[in-house]
């Protein structure tokens, strides 16, 4: 690769981003643009913005995109219900290609040829920044330095911060006991004190939930309001994308819902263990799935439970922007035609649990199922010729059985 | 359908199936055999045997099933991590095709021509006790009265039982407010009180598991050993399969885990609503999905759960039975030899989690994982490799696009 | 069901759809509308007209559907590659959907309350009709005299004739040796000389095709054009969807291609065997693969070839117009918006086989692919991390066994 | 990588092998074994030990794998019906791993630390040697020398051959006009004059099967007798897996059956073309969907067919010895056990079509699909019910449709 003349960078105003801009100009000699985004990760940004132009940066993008990431990244994928190996809702995952996308916009509308990122080598953002911008711009050059370095130790690292002038906050001079990503949709917490999967979590990883112990011991309910398979208000009143998660998070975050401790298989080939915290989505999930049973047709249903670990490993794997990804996604949003109503969820002590739900568009008919008289909705003699022509197969193969004993 | 000479029924003792009993003795002037089943339902079974004495029924068959039900029906399933609708635990649906495979096994032993059993036309269970015969006896007949006969209203039935005798509880004298079926895994409930899904099912209808609020303000902690992918082990002490979910309930019961309040897509057509209490069952999926993963490759987790929901339909549908229901086993059965290890799970008011994991087995490599030196476990610069490739295709589908514009 | 009091019937003006049609006239004493549909079958359609109005009926529909068969459903299909059971190409299965839809459109409009089908009640075919006309309208009735009527032998059915003075033409007097349906996608053989699957096929019973014995002995080559997915175009000259059909249908008839002798598993539960013509449309598949070869993404046609089977098999059990079909319909559309391009197709007894294929759209880079200097489009050193990384989790895996050994 | 110490060669005797053996020897120092097997390329072995002793190779190892190659490699993969990208027979990916396994326990029995095989960066054997090296041993190291050395030229290539005294056929003084990999079940060829997929591939190409237009005039009739899904007779003679396949190849080269001209997906992201001659595993697959089409249960059948893109796929990409695939072949081989039977197979210029089959453990039952009276075996109005319960989902779809208008 011939080195990069000017370079968007990923930046978030910490001290290893800002050692990765001072190392591309350094490294390189090209010009580096900020972009800084607001994913709803609950910091600051203005600070980005002084130390990027103390760094020399005459070109920095500090954007707000909570409303472009709940409503494009999060709301389809919460209309797949995706959850990766069984649990985890994806939270870091979905933020990587709107990251990628911006940066590959601010690329063409800056002239520059390369975007920058601060994902090592060991884990799977690397891949989704990527995947992301090579699918977005096949002649983009994408620069790791985590790869390419030889930074590779703390000591290393503040050794350069010191030796180009990079303030260092004081207690960012020791080791953090574990690494932190976090957005509207989650926080999750991984590395050092989570190393070994035998042990607990530690009360201190958690940040964005408190411990169900702590959680009130009343009971809360929420009505969530959905349109179209996505959430659009609560108790009553219409919210934004960005808002209903928001709020959402609220109310997960006070009663400890959505922490969640799993070892999961990388795309790179390893297993991590990670603490997730996913207050907002976990409350989502149920609601949607609670709406879906109502309004959702069987077939369409199991078709989609069939297709989302699928889509969930795409989504991991950092394929957002594939054809196969969107191929499931036109099918999913297919189905969400209907998916309108409204359900109640009970939240309480760590557990948000459907107990409600309604809708105009409802598939429910109690005149089908009641216990009572149906007034012939149903003929029962129906169901025997139903279970004969099921049962033909079978019959077939068990008198194969008992003719060849 | 000729009528039949002897019929095997599957008797509970009480008053339903009393009159079926009785029915079958009047309308076909046929011998009755009766098959009663312990499956963990919490019942007494021996006053079944004095009534359908009282009946006189001379071939009485009363079992004690819950270590079979335990080891061949709902350890598989759990292998499986079976949800139906991403929700429901399948109580209900994999305890019949037990009760189907003894009910054909008396058959024949007792010389029968037919089985019976107390489903109405409008359930699953029809289906799944009627599928599991014929596969397994293809010329046995089944007979469903609730299909046939005319006792279609309360009254109605209880004529009938007076007019042969048969006795009424007090408490069965009015309707019951809804229906239940039970087993070591489950408690269902539906219909009446629950007919209408936007309301709250009240409190009474939870009969297994304590309100959360009511549970325990202490956390528990249970540790669950594992072998080949079914629990064997509580605390270190070595149970049966029958044993480890008896315990799983207790404690379960105790912590109000294992509610849910699901709307469900029926195979024969309609949706319902049922009240499902699986104390322990919801414990053991939690810890088998701990256990899996540090010990199952990602190749295989990801398989597993991309069968899974054709696994869970088939078992709700009634395909026990099955070739494809088998030949799912045999793949997720080959996934589980290494599904050995220590599951640490903690249990406090309604929640099941998982915070600890430990196993001789484990894939899970702190040395290739860790943020700390790795000793050359793995090479960074390999993933710009992996990338590359990964990404090549979507670089030509980029380069297209872009050439096409 | 309550009697029908209007009843639009499908009507081909055949034997056996002229005594339904009698017969609902006498059993009903109901209006009968009569819909005569040409799709391609090669029939006359005229005569139905005189016989429907010698039989009283004032309503009369008659239309050509080619274009709207081959159009909306005929093509839609071919875009997913639909197999059945690996080897049918679904010609029957396609027809019947189109058929229900307008015989439900023309009960609304002529105020019919049911429609009625010649359909038996062994085959798949009332599965089909009846499943498209609930979902089309959930009121209407569907009538299937063949599952109703005593008319159960021939001679009972030439009597009913006799009695009705329904004219039976000579050659109709004795049983034919096999049943057929044919429309413009193929023509299907089955029962009676063709009942025992041991014994080959008889000459005789293939009506559109030529021996591969008796081809032309000079292969032939056909350039097919296609635009999303669809063909549309033969050796350059633009054609409709209908039209590219027929010509290929001529092609593929005097070369001998497309005889299929397939036992396959019906919907109702029971293996039949049927004899397939369906020479356009072997070709047409052959020729999509070719396409879709050159201009759709890896992933996009690895996900489609996953979900071929169950898109086959819900057309073929009669679920076209089901919220799953649909599903899968949208992801596979998604996928053929630059399905376009040319094939070049080898036709010599009996084989048609893609020999080359072009596109503007094409994927295929020779610059990548190249056995010659490729200019720096591809690192080899890239496959070395692209082999580690997909490694990582099988040697994790080895090591295990290893340690365990 | 250090350097490997003893390296165990996959080793042809011809020219690109020889230079990657004395390269191996001068840049590595390194002690190298050879290994020569007998895949079926219907290459003399002996000349490959000559030239390996020439070169001072003093561990030799010429083996014919031919039987384990067809028993346990072949034929698993053809119980699966496997087709990559809907044609591919997957001739050479499935000639790897077998060659990797006897790689690596020649490296154990030797003492040797690598292995080293020929293929280039570019392609999918080179993945498909190290994953399945890297799955059988953790530690071993594989040497790939296209995607190391220099000698990235032909002319280069020669030079070191002449610098190091490798005789060069004068036949390979030219580039080969394009590259073949053959083994008993397939020969391939690509690159070259075959790299414009516009272009019809040149007759020469063509290796195994004669051009069907010289194709004998009159059909042949074959038929192969199976057991438990794999072949193990042809017209009545018992034979061994690997004379089985010997047999039908030479039928169907002398029948021009086998033939395709396919643009592929490779794994490592670009698209290829290929001309693949599987002349008697394309006889194999037809009759081994013959034999399944009457002893398949339709449930296994359709569950086997969605898993196959799946299983191709893999063995496509290189994880032969994944936990993924080997739980896909439980399932498989767990379907297989009624597999038998006689298929009989028409040849014909070019095709192979199944025109008959029969078996004890057929499931056809011609009583059930008689167009005759049944005498009972099958109640037509069991129809009804089961088309009634089918629709019941459609017609609350339809009814909530005409609700919502």
């Amino acid at each position: 690769m011939l080195a990069p003349k000017k370079v968007v960078l990923a930046y978030s105003g910490g001290l290893d981003t800002s050692i990765i801009l001072k190392w591309l100009q350094t490294e390189y000699g090209c010009e580096v643009v900020t972009f800084t985004a607001d994913l709803g990760q609950g910091e600051e940004l203005e600070p980005a913005r002084k130390k990027a132009e103390m760094m020399g940066v005459s070109e920095i993008f500090i954007e707000d995109l909570r409303e472009e990431f709940v409503r494009d990244f999060v709301f389809p994928m919460f209309r797949a219900n995706a959850l990766y190996e069984g649990q985890y809702l994806l939270g870091t995952s979905i933020a990587r290609p709107l990251i990628s996308k911006r940066l590959v916009e601010i690329a063409a509308e800056t002239g520059a040829d390369a975007v920058a990122h601060g994902a090592t080598g060991k884990g799977n953002d690397q891949v989704r920044f990527e995947l992301a911008a090579y699918a977005l711009d096949p002649e983009i050059k994408v620069i790791a330095p985590w790869r390419i370095w030889d930074l590779s130790s703390r000591t290393k690292l503040l050794e350069f911060a010191e030796a180009h002038q990079i303030p260092v906050a004081k207690d960012k001079r020791g080791e953090a006991p574990f690494s932190v990503d976090a957005n509207l949709l989650h926080t999750s917490s991984e590395g050092k004190v989570l190393e070994d999967p035998a042990v607990d979590a530690p009360d201190y990883v958690y940040q964005r939930t408190v411990n169900p112990e702590d959680a009130p011991n009343e009971a809360q309910y929420v009505e969530i309001g959905f349109s179209r398979g996505d959430a659009v208000s609560i108790d009553g009143e219409a919210l934004s994308p960005a808002e209903v998660l928001t709020k959402l998070n609220e109310l997960g975050g006070k009663h400890g819902i959505g922490r969640l401790d799993l070892v999961e298989g990388r795309f790179v080939g390893m297993k991590s263990r990670g603490i997730y915290e996913t207050p907002g989505g976990t409350i989502l999930l149920e609601a949607h799935r609670g709406i879906e049973s109502i309004t959702l047709d069987r077939g369409a249903m199991h078709l989609k439970d069939e297709l989302m670990p699928r889509y969930a490993e795409l989504v991991y794997n950092g394929f957002w922007f594939s054809p196969e990804r969107e191929m499931l996604q036109a099918a999913i949003d297919h189905s969400q035609a209907m998916v309108s109503g409204t359900v109640r969820v009970k939240l309480y002590k760590g557990l948000a649990r459907t107990v409600g739900r309604w809708s105009e568009n409802s598939l429910y008919s109690e005149a089908h199922v009641t216990f009572e008289d149906d007034a012939g909705a149903y003929d029962q003699k129906d169901a025997a010729g139903f279970i004969q022509l099921n049962a033909l197969r079978l019959k077939l193969l068990a008198a194969r059985a008992k003719r060849n004993r």
